[in-house]
């Protein structure tokens, strides 16, 4: 069987997982090349300038980790190179932008992947295998939680396109992955409790949010960029045929008894820990998929409409009424494929 | 210590918990008579029309567990003969009726209880107590799962109020005693999808409804009217400095592996086993602050802010917007207390 | 339907909680009378001598709850007067007095039940039931821990007979009832290390018992005098089609996340709390068995094997050597039936 | 920092597991070659005969991974040839062996580590550091419950040296790591249950076993061949401040409730997938302790030790009575360091 060859552009905390996993972990595949101006280390493969490592004849698929408003301008080099694309989120903060350059993705026929890595990881999976296998029935009402350990930077707030956009990216993709079926409006409330940081990046730091299926059903999502006890990650579903929900992980079993009561570990404390297996899967699966050639587990249509849930959310918290997602894509686009 | 003497209206399920209580259970009280033309068990004490045990001569408290639309008429009836009142939810369905008897009480002076007996459960108490001890911090969020087994018959469904006033009445108390403060805003989505006789009812089964508080903090409460594993009530609250939350109640603790899973026993059946512990304290409580002339832990203010949330809540489903309990008090209230 | 008419004599503790119970938890009985010198407060029925209760002609069962020392002579005049008898455990500390009595209830064809209330316990049930229906298969293993929360007084430890005779004892009819076979040899390891009181009584408080039953199967107990986060008594089996376990009962299911880490409620305090359901259950069982003419759910001989269980775990400690049952019953009894 | 340079003989489960280790996952070493003669697979590093990667002369540490029968004639190659050794469980399963290689590693001057990996997972790192931290105060009883999914082939239960050395040997080990201290009596009761197998090899494959320590503290361990639910791997200790358990590790947290129960998932299935963090953990120890110059974490007189204690379980079967540690020492050893 052939080897993929790849390079991964951006060698930042995300890129170096994805170097690690596709150098040590995964089969099938060649690093040939990394790009990452301010990463020194000899990792054993030269690192080289992206527009280089873009049009490096032997390399077929990039993975882009660079800075977010570095994504559309890479994407758009890969596309016209003839390569193959794994992109982390978000694609772009514009939508505009990401039309553009998912239509020039389309022309080229390459495939692009957005990572969406939670759709990897062994507990929602495990949730999405028990609605397809039938074990929920019809499903009623999804719950998602998702906490963050603190807040990001001022900074990083400031570029970050707000708490939806940023962070509930992940939950939204999520509720279209787990319910299988597209979000038809949104309705959200939200408020900035945790932070000054946040306050002054004007954004929000804590969300209920509503989402109503095209069927009727609906989901609930609730935020928070600041919980003390760590990485807050759970999910439920709810159905005629059975409820199920998944739990944190935690680094250890361990519950101690004393005369104060029982005190057990925390959730493992952030992305890194907790999703250190979804991140492997997913780049075995965007491998897998080249060389087989089959469709990518996740397109950037996944992450377009992904979008489009948290502008909606966006403007329901600014208007403080439900917000169809029709609205948002008649305002925005013109045509989505 | 002096005994109070009681009377009990309604000898229907929730009725025999109250009397079983009062007569085995609660000390310093006495049941001297019970009123219900369709019950016919000798219980040791004479059964009695109701006009009739409401003008007792020894009779001190009155424990209203007739039909609904029975309360608001008793409830007059004994504020009238200077009896205190034990009244089963819902007050009334009628808010004008409601607001009407809630002044013939205070002007008699007497005293009036509302009988949500959750907020007497060990589980939400104690997060009412770390809450109140300050362990959740400042208190952004809250979330409320309450699920029944199954829906009550076509019949009942007519005659009850609608999902919001019936079933969700009992966690929008919730809302307002975990919180400790007053809800400003409703938004609720809702759909009817577990049984025909929810639809011709033309009610819903299925709702989740976010509550704004004066202070921006929020709640969300899931509903629904079956949930095929059993009676599913638990709750969770998250604050600056940590979340807690509570879990159903189990038969037993056991857990059965074998080669096809681990397995372990479903919530307690319905709310005669899940709330035993309720009902009972909850008789304590109205018993004990009788004798000790304090204030009774439920007003029949309490019953109707909650009742309020319905209103709002059905207001924001049929309208597809959010609604204030202020536009609710305005439309239907002249002056509550 | 016949009510059955009993007598309490000892109103400690115990004594109550039956009392209780079968005064308003448990119906078709009446209690016409209690004996306890000691017991000064009007509960509706008159306090006579034990001799008195125990001739009164209209008493068809007395409740023995008395100090140990007297259990022997109680059962042994309520045979003679041709009484049923429920006699809390132990039946008596010396075995030749066991028999001795034993065998004048035979004599008087009265039936007497031994008080291992633990039995009724809805986990013990549960796990009974999984052996029963076969969920367990062939059973190879029984692990039970139980640890009371601190030693009992220096003067009850005295006349006590020691943590195998008072405390293990349970544990000993535990490992029969839910194996439902006999045990055929014991070997125990026992320390004293949790007060003064313990090792001034010349007691133990710390073991592990071994017993191996006659098919070669086995079952491991665990004791402490004192576990300072509580009563601890959970109990799981191991067999060829899976293993079940039952986790201690809590007096609320609430977990705390906060930054030092997830905290929950300690199990319930004592016996008092935990086996509630138990004693109920156990003295409906009585009654019901009573009226039915049915053989009571636990025998005299239940008592007797239970005990010798203990004798041969004690003379395991003092000689560090396992000890067969056989040995005890040849050593110590002629004939048990 | 400087490189070490390793060799790995035998490439079978355990080999591969150390391999990729060694070369993906642990810093500041190299695998400069590989001794199977039944290995095929091209991974990068030249595979040779064993005395070649042993008489090697750029490799300073040999990890061996060959059947049983080897590992003593590895053991003692490696230290004439002044190699650093890691040995996977058990050096040898003669005693005698043991003691003779220990020597020859001493007078060597080499270090030598026994694989017991279990000590590195973080559940029972978890409990050691709790121990340490005096949080469970001083102990009193410490419980083992290690049970494999299956039994081995008929082929390898022959020449695996009875249970108790192949498969208790690691709990003996854990009971000496966790307590901090020395086993001096041994009880144990046993059955073969499980397989025919069992029986042919003249095996045991059920079993109980108490353990004493020196000041008069205890623990003890059940076994099981066949937990027909998986790879089961739990402790519990328990003092005077308090007790704490770990329980599995699953492969994730799902629980499903429908209308039979509540549904979880099974154990991790077995020692691969259990303890792929130990091995990891074990390796990098190793080779940090021979770059720092420091001791290794776990000594060829661990392996020895955990030895005798089965030796000890073995006779106390055969015998049915306890057998201290220093029977078994001066029955088969002249001077143990």
């Amino acid at each position: 069987m052939k080897n993929i060859k790849v390079g991964v552009i951006g060698m930042g905390r995300i890129g170096k997982i994805h170097f690690d996993n596709l150098k040590n972990q995964i089969e099938h595949v060649e690093v040939l090349a990394v790009s990452d101006p301010f990463f020194e280390k000899n990792i054993g493969v030269p690192n080289i300038t992206a527009e280089d490592l873009i049009h490096h004849k032997d390399i077929e698929a990039v993975i882009i980790c660079s800075p977010t408003d570095t994504h559309a301008d890479y994407i758009s080099l890969c596309a016209k190179a003839g390569k193959h694309i794994f992109c982390e989120k978000p694609h772009d903060l514009s939508i505009d932008r990401v039309l553009e350059t998912l239509k020039e993705v389309k022309d080229a026929e390459v495939n692009l992947m957005l990572g969406f890595n939670r759709r990897f990881d062994p507990n929602f999976q495990k949730i999405r295998s028990l609605v397809q296998e039938g074990e929920i029935g019809d499903v009623h009402l999804l719950k998602i939680t998702s906490r963050d350990p603190a807040p990001p930077s001022l900074e990083y707030l400031k570029s970050s396109g707000g708490m939806f956009l940023d962070m509930t990216i992940h939950d939204f993709d999520m509720a279209r992955f787990i319910m299988g079926k597209e979000v038809e409006e949104v309705y959200a409330v939200a408020g900035a409790f945790t932070s000054e940081s946040v306050q002054e990046a004007n954004d929000i730091d804590t969300a209920i949010i509503t989402l109503k299926y095209e069927d009727g059903t609906m989901a609930v999502i609730d935020n928070s960029r600041k919980a003390i006890y760590g990485y807050d990650q759970r999910l439920e579903i709810f159905g005629s045929k059975g409820m199920a929900k998944v739990d944190n992980n935690k680094p250890d079993t361990h519950v101690l008894y004393n005369e104060h009561g029982a005190h057990g570990a925390l959730p493992l404390n952030f992305f890194m820990e907790r999703y250190t297996m979804s991140y492997k899967v997913e780049m075995q699966k965007f491998i897998q998929a080249l060389i087989e050639d089959q469709p990518l587990p996740i397109s950037g249509v996944d992450g377009l409409k992904a979008m489009m849930i948290a502008l909606a959310a966006q403007k329901s918290v600014a208007l403080n009424r439900p917000v169809t997602i029709k609205e948002i894509s008649e305002e925005k686009v013109k045509n989505i494929s």
